[in-house]
């Protein structure tokens, strides 16, 4: 009986591929992708592919939305080019207020296009935003590409660890290295008086990493400055790079080019 | 041909069922669920159902994590009761740790046990508590079951309201009655300078709900004491009944009350 793994092909040209997970949704695991993607890009080419088919929020964060990105003389899905980063989004061939009840067959379908369809050139990253949670997506990617390693996204409290430890769970099953767990809102400033606010309660992140021998890859503060360059279209790695967030990305960046 | 909403049979003793849906993750959507379940439960008999099959919340959040309900002579599973609320999880059932992937097949069965085999007793209201995005949990519900209608969580961000639309239109092309839209996170208060903190930037949302006709149902302040209160098992709307917070739940409740 041959193993669904041995369905596995390299992308044509893209020497990495990270992709970022979480349990849960709402704990800025776009955010964190765009930003991580663009922090590599300054040092390396980088492609973003945006496979969260249920909240496909990328074009919006890179400013591209209701683009349609051309096919070229292959038949091949040419990627938009955005801050220097090449960039394809499932939320490109889709309306953004249509709701689309993807069912396995016509995700399995829409994913292998994703996967062998777009024309990347050469990449030294990919980064790819997963839905979030643990689904057939993730699955499928696991048995079609060789993914280099993920990432998990979450927030402090222990209800989104609860769902952050199925992703570590998961791609473990899948013999996909976890690189580390991003804490992402870990705390706010206060405007005026930066006194430290705890948004979400700190839970047992720490010791569960510890007992995982999993590192913290980063800690994100949580400032609305964040969501506001989500919001019109430029990542703050790019409209506040010097800022304390842009700097924990910058530093994430860092720590994901020191893995080789 | 017959049509799938054939298949829709009431669940014995039930008077009203309210979906609590979301567009995205994170967003707060079993907050309001308990809480709103918990609100209307001071004045009627309440259910709650943690249909999140990729992240159920509701144990930790109601203080009855990891426990086993128990089944009746006629073979039904007996609802747990907690703080006056019957309550059932698709946690109780798996491991908090263990990842599920969810194929279609196993999810229809564990929905249908889910609206077939409990025990409810009779309910003036079950608040049914779904995972966020569209999916096939959403389109097995509105096939199986008479939903009397379906709320809709969001933050204020057009980011998430992308995402609250397609939840709106899927609700609509299943013929369910969209009750409105509860605004979580809407700002919050600094602690010590009460200054109003505009965590996620205002987008949208209240001319789209005018564009629907559609109602917002409530504005719920972003407070740590809501994350905490979750944590802990004690939800704010019996944690801090007085709470600003609290009340705008309180105030959700009466609205649904209203709608008879």
């Amino acid at each position: 009986m041959s193993s669904p793994f041995d369905q596995q092909k390299a992308i044509p040209g893209v020497k990495k591929i990270i992709v970022v997970s979480s349990g849960k949704g709402g704990v800025g695991k776009s955010t964190v992708s765009t930003n991580l993607a663009l922090a590599l890009s300054k040092k390396s080419k980088v492609g973003l592919l945006d496979a969260d088919i249920y909240g496909p929020s990328i074009p919006r964060m890179m400013g591209a939305i209701n683009q349609k990105p051309q096919v070229n003389a292959d038949q091949k899905i040419v990627p938009l080019t955005r801050l220097g980063l090449k960039l394809m989004s499932i939320g490109f061939l889709v309306e953004e207020g249509a709701a689309i009840v993807w069912r396995g067959p016509m995700l399995f379908k829409a994913m292998d296009q994703f996967f062998r369809d777009i024309d990347w050139g050469e990449l030294d990253y990919l980064v790819i935003d997963l839905p979030p949670g643990t689904g057939d997506v993730h699955l499928s990617i696991a048995q079609k590409i060789p993914v280099s390693g993920a990432i998990i996204v979450t927030t402090p409290q222990n209800i989104a660890l609860a769902d952050a430890k199925k992703a570590v769970d998961m791609w473990k099953r899948v013999n996909v290295p976890v690189l580390g767990v991003v804490e992402n809102m870990s705390y706010m400033l206060a405007p005026g008086t930066h006194e430290k606010i705890q948004l979400f309660p700190k839970g047992e992140l720490s010791s569960y990493l510890d007992s995982q021998k999993l590192v913290r890859l980063a800690e994100i503060p949580f400032n609305p400055s964040v969501s506001l360059g989500s919001e019109a279209g430029i990542p703050v790695v790019e409209s506040h790079a010097s800022g304390v967030e842009a700097q924990a990305f910058f530093g994430l960046a860092e720590r994901v080019l020191a893995l080789g």
